[in-house]
């Protein structure tokens, strides 16, 4: 979506969680990671800095200078809040659609972040569905009011809670998003954004 | 702190939380309620708003009204994660300081917010402070990076989480925020703001 909204072209490549070697000049071990020219950069935050710096002349993902620490703490939160609960609803039904080496990837990951087994951590999906609805009131009450988090268009606060949702939106069949809320009606529009972009990403299930 | 923002001149008036009928105008039950000529206006944030739009001209407490949801946001996240933390650490404490009428009140409300006394709800302060640490992460992350949520300029993000951690700096003698943090830092720039405006409300115990 930061690429998008930068309208610079890219080439996505399709990479599984075991497959370190293949992302080692990024300096981690997870995804995301840009390539642009002979800078590899991991890091959602990181790469999203290097995009606004070395593209300055195209759309900004911050507005301004002023607006990072706000936007960081929008990432922070969905960190923080959204992606525990997401996970909670949404690894279990991921799980199949791994690859067998990706699969004790996963396991072992999970047990690493959260001190639980996949299937223990997901034991009740519907709970953390039910969790959602007050989580999300933060963000509710903002998109509310504004029609993206970045005000009249999307920011990269926005993109950020977007990831969270899409990743969501193409694993899992479940509904997640809160039926009439602001959110969900805000991440239609997403969605819909860069002629479709993030919607021409099949959907599990029903999703707008 | 929005009023000082401004440089509007102002007149605090106290008041006890059994005293509805003194701010019935507002059309609420809680403060703060802010009266500007013949309008009575309760909520912290539609105050800021009628600061906003009425004193335009005046320095911006958003910065831009593309930055409102995000500040939304900053205010949900404060009550959604920080309030209910430092209300286990420090409402124990502010307790024995109201007087009787309001220690009844304080206590019907508490059971109504929270679902448990007071006494209760603050059984281990020691744990709430022990979580406060993990629950600021998303603010330290974006305050390492910035000298504050609005920036280079403190904005009305700032003063929401501010006024969280003044309440507990004038209610409690225990020790809050986690020593040599950015939080910290950020706490003691916005306390010397304004000519020290904040600092001038006496803390009960060892705050910077």
């Amino acid at each position: 979506m930061a690429l998008a909204h930068k309208g610079l072209p890219f080439e996505p490549v399709p990479w599984r969680g075991v497959e370190k070697d293949r992302i080692a000049r990024s300096g981690g071990e997870t995804v995301p990671v840009l390539v642009d020219g002979d800078r590899w950069i991991g890091e959602s935050w990181d790469i999203a800095i290097h995009l606004e710096t070395a593209y300055a002349e195209r759309p900004s993902l911050f507005g301004s200078d002023d607006n990072r620490a706000k936007i960081r703490l929008v990432d922070g939160w969905c960190t923080q809040t959204l992606q525990p609960i997401l996970a909670r609803a949404v690894l279990v039904d991921q799980f199949p659609l791994l690859a067998e080496e990706d699969q004790a990837f996963y396991q072992e990951r999970t047990l690493r972040k959260y001190g639980k087994t996949l299937q223990e951590l997901c034991a009740t999906p519907e709970a953390a569905i039910a969790e959602l609805g007050p989580a999300l009131a933060p963000l509710e009450q903002a998109l509310n009011e504004s029609k993206f988090l970045g005000g009249r268009k999307p920011d990269y606060g926005d993109y950020v809670v977007f990831g969270a949702f899409q990743w969501a939106r193409v694993t899992t069949t479940k509904r997640v998003l809160p039926d009439g809320s602001c959110v969900a009606a805000w991440f239609a529009r997403l969605l819909e954004a860069f002629d479709g972009f993030a919607a021409s990403q099949p959907a599990r299930g029903h999703w707008s």
